[in-house]
């Protein structure tokens, strides 16, 4: 069992069932020596809050007297943890010494008997600058052998790694097929010499590839990654799952972590720390300790370290702000930041996976924000619904703060509202209309006074694409005489408010929706103390909220039948199964497993309509998942149902 | 005492010396409320390593219980605190209530008579939103009390608050005529209204202008700032202590300080966190607390954050990587970005403090970094000291990596070896000839693979500059047929270890330092395992050194002698007083206390020639501070000498 609990764009915070109990993800398994053991193994667990772990069944089963220890009493006793396990298979171990002793069958079979949670295929390492036929080849010969040790992994989980080296086409391909076999847990291998020379772009590169031909519904693990400076950008690419030994090598080596980078104990005067290894410690009392006191001071400081990131990222998916917590992280060191920026090139994957909304501001860190995919989502809106029709005059205000747009020049706009033109303010998201200016996440962002060069002439790009795709022909800067020019503008537009409904409507569902929804007599219902438009009646009937937090609309049953008449399916439909319809038209949620189709359009946190095999409409509610999420998890819920529409009322 | 330990441009780990004991500088003084204390003054010392704290002496002179006690007992007994303590004198009161029933004189008196540390000075809280006018009224009036209030404050150091309001000018004026008054402890006073609305970029302008006026030699107290977000930024403007209450009112609103901002426990879903009050914590468990048992959890949360901010800062003081630190602090709210960026219109002012060099590489973090005074540095060096003449072929190399810039093109360039031409890359810091490609910040600054555009346009400004600076008339861009063109051009230009070595003396001591240098029989010492140069000798003498860690020279004796000649005063000279004279010759280092008088153009960790008030030469070092810190500071180094020359030899 996988079931997401809380998501931000592909990171995600998950429930991961085992045989020995339940993980929640992101997280860290410290990989534990069967021969040394730094820490036991309820000593992980007590004073790390460590969950899982991962041991080496290679070297248990190379070392005669461990390998019966755990034929005999099974990998938990070995170990001493009674948590779940997972083990790597040799694959590793043949990257650093060329080859292991060792057969694919025997090793996965080996790792059931020792009772394992989650075992490994011994999958080809395939090192990065291979070129891209072998790269193929090894891939080839790593998803034969999957196929084989499936049939061979009885009760256990079996991980089966994703190998591609640096091609992404070879990494998706591979990871398409592997996950056909629905073995349920898919590291990313062959990563380690990328992250041991800071291959940081590459290293993006290769987890997207392999994100993209993956089963969505899956736990994604990243091999060998340790580093806490690094969690926050994989767990954004939809990474769950960490494992290193770094903790403990880093330690006998002296060094220590820090989520901005390592930092070797010879070169601390200062312990910016408060973990109880440092706490009231000095660097020169840890110096002058005992190499194996100081070892064990300092992998407990790096297991801290690793497990606070791990919570300052799982914060920041329930608060919305990973993208941020990502960009002040990757300025750790320039080719962090060079991995950063090989996002923009994943924008429409991204994209597809980003909330319609979050709960906090988008705060802007730099040039890199503007290839956040929320603000190309607000492009895609606003062009797919934006109505332009009877325009004759955009006036464009430029360098206007940011929040709200409209505040500062509410007085002239109050003077043009009623008359036949269009202002747009221009912005980092581009162009924005004023109607749209209290919409997430126009409204909601927070921008320094001077926008960096990059985004300026991203803003740019976005105002003149607005406008070329739109046909105006006046596009006049915002002036003196701007207002009187535009005072004397011909002919009424009818009242601002239902304009502002209607083109919010036309932005969140698509051109179209606000004709059908706003049909009849409008009514607005506002907000006594605010003022702001908080529901819209149509013809007596209540057709949508507007919700006070992100300036978007909730859809109620009344305004989703307006909807499902009007756009034909796909359009907004999530399709149930038989087994699924009565329970979602008495309001209950619909889950994953009972999902048979979706409009591939449906994002994260997007208003849907739930409907039978027929079409016929069943419920509205919000969908937590995208098309291919709610087609691959096995559990959870897809779409939290607002109303269900009782049988009788069809 | 105030004395600097360890420095990194304006930011400073110095030692303050009080009547009860030694603070190491940065740190916070939480304040102590006298009325209710949540935390006793050895429990702040032993729990959080507080050095020293603030209370209120207008709050213990208002309560008759209070005062009795603080007159009979002191004010470290009334509050059990034997370490240092300073007192705010009821400035901060007016501003909040408009108003305070004391008069200037009185509460100084009363602050000596307790038996305070420092005690502070009632002067004029000015508003950021009075006109310039009334602010200029607010200081003459603070001025004017400030100088009555000396005469008044025996044994206790009085704290002068500069004031002066968002006005540059006034705020510089203040400081200056305040600095006069020789007090050794200046706060910058009125900027809480600017921290509560997030008017970082007029705060810095606030720090500047008030640095700029204070003496260097004394500390500077940044009144009212508690939030660990903001440490950093102030720390690298100068600012040495800092105050608050806001561990204490932030914890009573259920408030949690991080390093990145605020969060509202009711929002925390996770703790990501080791401080011993939230280490094997819930959020859950610190919601479900009593109030006062919550209060004190938070309050104690918020002061480890903010020893560990302030350990971190001066970690990164002493790597030389405060820069960075405050890059990423500053991405943490758009408005501390706006004040980041703010720095770039002081670059003038901030180069003057900059090291020469720094121990740590140059991270690139995004468009900020090109108005690093490093960069600037560079420019002003190159400019100064390269020397163009016999060039008739420049040769820009575009988008070349970054480290080291000719190793990709070292084929081109050792054919290009002997030919009349100057090649240069152009990079982050503009024109680079190869020459100078292992100096710092050059060969030590990592960049991403691409610039920000912001960035490029600043490094093609920089070649502009550069090229007309000159005067090349040619200027060819890299290609396929560069190198045979330039094969072509005509004659040679002699050894090119000697032109590496002449223009490496050239870039840092100045034009004409290589032509007084090399002069005579030139014999190259290279290393054997790396080949480079590593020490230079003149006609036998050992006039340089070249340092592995940054490409630039130490300067030996025979080497200073010859800069001596051929540069007259005050060029390079720190000039000392008689009484320091023998020692220096002995090789003894410059107290800062017997300079009289220094260059002006030297900077931090540049070499310096000391002499005595007749210009003889009696020593060669390296500086550590500038011309107005030699002249400010009352201790420590100013000049490490590295070889006097004996009296003898003179």
């Amino acid at each position: 069992m996988f079931e997401i609990r809380e998501r931000d764009g592909l990171a995600r915070i998950c429930r991961f069932e085992t045989a020995h109990g339940l993980v929640e993800t992101p997280t860290l398994l410290p990989v534990v020596n069967p021969n040394i053991q730094l820490f036991s193994g309820e000593d992980l667990r007590e004073r790390f809050g460590v969950q899982m772990l991962i041991t080496n069944s290679y070297i248990i089963d190379r070392t005669e007297e461990l390998r019966q220890r755990a034929l005999e009493n099974g990998v938990h006793a070995l170990v001493g943890f009674q948590g779940p396990i997972m083990t790597d298979s040799g694959t590793f171990q043949s990257h650093v010494y060329g080859d292991v002793e060792v057969k694919p069958l025997e090793i996965v079979r080996f790792q059931r008997d020792i009772g394992v949670d989650v075992g490994t295929l011994l999958d080809v390492f395939t090192e990065p600058d291979v070129d891209e036929g072998t790269a193929g080849a090894h891939v080839r010969e790593t998803i034969e052998r999957a196929r084989e040790s499936m049939l061979e992994r009885g009760e256990m989980t079996l991980a089966l790694p994703v190998q591609g080296s640096v091609f992404p086409r070879v990494r998706e391909q591979c990871a398409r097929e592997l996950g056909e076999l629905d073995s349920g847990f898919y590291p990313i291998g062959g990563v380690v010499p990328l992250m041991e020379s800071y291959r940081y772009r590459e290293l993006v590169d290769v987890i997207v590839a392999s994100k993209k031909g993956l089963p969505p519904g899956s736990p994604v693990h990243l091999f060998g990654a340790g580093h806490p400076m690094l969690f926050s950008l994989a767990v954004l690419l939809g990474c769950d799952l960490f494992d290193s030994s770094s903790y403990v090598k880093f330690a006998r080596e002296g060094r220590m972590m820090f989520a901005d980078g390592t930092r070797h104990l010879a070169e601390m005067e200062y312990l910016p720390c408060s973990c109880p290894v440092c706490r009231g410690q000095t660097p020169e009392g840890l110096r002058s300790m005992q190499d194996e006191e100081r070892t064990r001071a300092l992998a407990s400081h790096n297991l801290h370290v690793c497990f606070d990131e791990l919570r300052a990222i799982k914060q920041a998916i329930s608060e919305g702000r990973l993208w941020e917590l990502v960009e002040r992280r990757c300025r750790c060191h320039p080719n962090l930041l060079d991995g950063l920026r090989a996002l923009a090139r994943h924008g429409e994957y991204l994209e597809r996976f980003e909330p319609l909304s979050r709960p906090a501001a988008l705060f802007y860190t730099g040039p890199e924000t503007v290839h956040r995919p929320a603000v190309a989502r607000y492009e895609r809106h606003l062009l797919a619904g934006y109505s332009g029709e009877g325009a004759n005059v955009l006036v464009e205000l430029r360098d206007t703060p940011h929040k709200p747009y409209s505040e500062h020049y509410r007085k002239e706009l109050d003077a043009l509202a009623g008359y036949r033109c269009h202002v747009i303010v221009s912005s980092l998201f581009g162009a924005v209309p004023p109607e749209l200016d209290q919409i997430y996440p126009i409204a909601q962002s927070i921008v320094p006074e001077e926008l960096d060069m990059e985004s300026r002439n991203m803003r740019d790009f976005h105002v003149e694409r607005f406008m070329n795709r739109k046909g105006y022909g006046k596009h006049l800067q915002w002036s003196e005489d701007a207002p009187q020019y535009l005072l004397a503008a011909e002919g009424e537009r009818g009242d601002p408010d239902v304009r502002r409904v209607g083109m919010i409507a036309d932005f969140q569902f698509g051109a179209g929706a606000a004709s059908a929804l706003l049909d009849g007599t409008v009514e607005l219902v506002k907000s006594r103390r605010t003022k702001k438009i908080r529901n819209v009646l149509v013809d007596g009937e209540h057709v949508l909220s507007l919700r006070a937090e992100d300036g978007l609309y909730t859809l109620k049953l009344p305004g989703a039948r307006r909807l499902h008449a009007a756009f034909g399916a796909p359009r907004m439909r999530v399709v149930v199964n038989s087994d699924s319809v009565e329970f979602n038209r008495e309001g209950k949620n619909v889950f994953a497993r009972f999902v048979v189709e979706c409009d591939d359009e449906i994002r994260p946190m997007e208003e849907c309509l739930v409907v039978d095999g027929s079409d016929a409409l069943v419920a509205v509610g919000r969908a937590l998942l995208n098309r291919e999420e709610m087609l691959s998890f096995g559990s959870g819920v897809a779409v939290k149902v607002r109303e269900g529409l009782p049988p009788d009322e069809k």
